[in-house]
């Protein structure tokens, strides 16, 4: 039978993403709520082997909800991925009398989780927050609907540049290995074609496009490139091909970096977090263990975090589709 | 049998919302990539009236996915809802070949084209778009993401200066008679209290829940009242009834009003835009008529027209819980 | 011989301005730089009275140059008008070793500065922090390069949905009994009447205004009006006198309220905050006293603070004209 | 003796910046305002050669104050450094008894302007339009003010992921051979350190000051570096190197890139614009010719065209100061 659990420890790990304060004033007002305690445990699983532990009251994540980053910092931890520092942690999780740990992170993250609580049969809940949307077990991450909003924007900026001098743009955008934020964003930015790893356009058939479009009237036209994309080694590769095939064009490439991962969360991101925090804070009230919450039409669910962390989501066929409509 | 469709026309009706420029690109796009023709119909059904017609090719609709407002513009008409404006009406989509049209507004302008397709039994085909989200048959209208979005904004300033000064802030928002931006932007400020329609919270737990909040040590409190609310007459009352019986707090009202209608549409509301816009023509050419295409569970759906006008949205009661947790 | 300064105290006081926190943190690394203490005073005047003090180090200030508000809080304070609670301030200051204090307010704040400094020969410095502009002795004051980029913002969506409809929008924006804002930010939105309490437009000539505007072809309309602007009793009246005399006319109103006073500041109310932040410390360090520091023609200045507080500012009759000819 | 100016055309040429399009605008009304005629040059200098014109009536200038880029267009063009080029460029203008030039651009535009005017004694005046802040005669240039804007809105958001994980972020900004974009953003964003080509720090210097910063206690760090600036090579070697010296941190680089010439230009601009647009047209009326319209001191000027150009601006020294005051 497992213990009652009195006071729960949170902790973000991996990339940080916007909402993951959200994330965390919710862990910790839900705490209250049910009159337990709340602990922060800083730097991720740097911060469990360290003991860097604050109790978190609710009022002390007033204000947080949104600013992007993560108050309770995170880092890459080589330690935890031993014996001897999972057992530095576990000791100190019971030195502080820590009943159970939220983490809020990504599939390496929850990777390690998973190891911990094989070790020590230790509760943990995993809340999914990252701006790639890779995580299975999840319609949405934390942290992705800002990231393609924030990737909209600064397209819309730099397509004013782009047609008042017909230009060609290549824009590479996050996304590790998955095509999420390029599809999307690229399709509320209005790209004119969108290079993601889950399709081989391939070189010759981008060439294609690209004359079509400048042959329909277009005079300027923005490239949403994945960082995942294999289709040139990289998108200065990609523009030096195009630039040799397509001389008529002026090219340029914008590679927009960690701006992706902070700002403000969008309203979707907040409320997402408020209530993935509620339900990651009840189900561990409720004796479960190793699950990752997730949405999933529009429900808030819970998936097993062995499930989440081996699955591989999808790309939307459909949206696929849609994109190259839109570009006829 | 219904007549093959070579023409279509589309229409904005009702109030204007984010992303309705976005849905009338998708719908000339598509109309492209199916060869066949599209009109722009202005000023709604007063333009259907007048034959303010113009065609619109693939490049006409160029720059303006990420546009508020409209361009078709829209318009109230009376003479819409008598049976000779309707016959002009027909009279101008037979003289301009026009074979369909798809609206895209809120449940007058659908119920507008119920009338309409009985009369003359001219295909159509709905497309909601509204802020209020108020619409039976889609998780999300056009334009209600976006609305959120700048809910969260301006509140994220306004609590700038109410933490300054300990104020307390009653800021009003649209929806008409229903909750849903006050529910979703509340929880996404972080609001201390929301007041909806759906839920008669009472004056004296108003109160109640106000004077807690205070003693908590919160020194500034945001509540979010839906304008469809009838906890006071008005927001105005509202403020007086408090300030009454909490001299202790300097009260101020913020009535958010239009600037909510307008922005440039979020991703989201860009991306849902292209894939109705599709759906819409797509359903069109397949001989369909009197369907409102939506969004459920993350799936382009189709529901009737009928049941669209008739059903009601219901409040999400998990989220109402969340805010209620987290306002502990 | 005026004592040599070791410690100064910070305050801000009247209502708040994005730049506050940025002049904090100048007021706060100057300090450091010169190897002084510095003490940030919580609540205005009133934390004066009640000693709410605590010590700042240059790293209490990481990460507040891009925040709204004020962090050390602002409030009225009635009992600091009376000589027992400007005793009480004294003592507060001289048993905390504070030789000189920093007032960051708008003019009313510098009167009781002013007082003070008579009572006590204590060492004060202003500088001008409010989003009015309406201090004398500056050319901008902090906060309102923000306020007007907050404006139009607004602006921008209300004609979004103004354009949508054929609508005319009466916003009323803050500014005292001065225009600043309402003439910047109208020229700014492209605003087809912008009404200031310096120029009595009269009513007539506002019907004359916009019949002429509506019979140029412009199907909708903006007329920003400051708070302070006389011309109707108020906004409201004003859209009742409209819509009376102009049927033709769907009038709305939007009064934009407080949001003006929050959100992040510009880049200009930054860069300017620092500035103003060094110069107040080091005209302190000086032996000067009784300044508001300011910005006159680009360079950083030094006003008597007894001129700022009875200096009127002046409307840019170049910048009217402008405006004038815009609504041609 | 001047000939009488009734129709005058305007052109924006160079790279593109915010407040082009209000600036144009400007032009357009303030010819109306005189009832004269304009036309539209697009595509700068190229569009003069190949009789691209248009005539802009008030109207046609509608909700275009608020746009990025600019509606006419711009490029470069070998064909005008020709004789046989500008020949054409006059016989045009002539054929379209265009009287004189409004020239919005930077540098390079105003010498081919010089140029123009002096083979053919053609008025022109220009309006510098650059974000670069670079040009001698005025102290804002259109859209410098949007454009560090713009950068701050990014670092603050790349802020966000270096603080959540102590990194050391390298962030390019514009600014050809001056550093005011990366003074003045690097002051408004917070920059441990800014390197401009204006002030050589030196490597060692600079790795001393990130020792120093790390010391102090700061846990993640933003240098600013203007793409001027020869520091390293390149920021990409600037990383290198200092992550060889400094292997505690972890070094991040982000090119901002073209999104710093887009978006929607902030409030200076459009009023900035505005006046200039203004000034530009009555000076042509004035029978001048050969100067451009600036801002000095808050006044709009006008400077002998041959000046502007051969004129250098330089960095403001008491902000460099404020600047290392700030990081202490």
């Amino acid at each position: 039978m497992s213990k009652k659990i009195k006071k729960i420890g949170v902790l973000t790990s991996g990339g940080d993403a916007p909402g993951m304060n959200a994330a965390i004033r919710s862990v910790v007002r839900t705490c209250a709520y049910h009159e337990i305690e709340c602990v922060g445990i800083y730097r991720g699983f740097e911060g469990l082997i360290e003991a860097d532990f604050k109790p978190l009251s609710a009022r002390s994540v007033n204000n947080i909800i949104h600013t992007g980053g993560t108050m309770l910092k995170s880092a890459r931890c080589q330690e935890f991925r031993t014996d001897e520092g999972r057992q530095k942690a576990h000791e100190n999780l019971k030195n502080a009398n820590i009943d159970a740990l939220v983490i809020i992170g990504g599939d390496g993250s929850f990777n390690g989780g998973l190891v911990f609580n094989k070790a020590f049969n230790f509760p943990i809940i995993g809340i999914p927050g990252t701006i790639d949307n890779d995580i299975f077990g999840t319609n949405f991450t934390l942290g992705f609907d800002t990231a393609i909003n924030t990737v909209v924007e600064v397209i819309d900026k730099i397509r004013d540049t782009a047609s008042s001098h017909k230009r060609l743009f290549f824009v590479e955008v996050m996304g590790r290995d998955v095509g999420h934020i390029a599809l999307n964003a690229g399709v509320g930015a209005g790209a004119e074609e969108i290079l993601i790893p889950e399709e081989d356009l391939g070189l010759e058939r981008l060439l294609e496009s690209l004359r079509r479009s400048k042959k329909s009237g277009k005079s300027s036209s923005i490239v949403v490139v994945a960082e995942g994309d294999k289709i040139g080694k990289n998108v200065f590769e990609l523009k030096d091909y195009v630039e040799e095939n397509m001389p008529e064009y002026d090219v340029r490439v914008s590679v927009l970096g960690h701006m992706q991962r902070g700002g403000s969360p969008s309203c979707f991101d907040r409320v997402l977090a408020s209530r993935m925090g509620v339900k990651a804070v009840e189900t561990l009230l409720e004796g479960k263990t190793n699950f990752m919450v997730g949405i999933i039409d529009n429900k808030i669910t819970l998936t097993p975090l062995e499930k989440a962390v081996k699955g591989k989501t999808e790309i939307n066929k459909e949206l696929l589709r849609v994109s190259d409509i839109m570009t006829t």
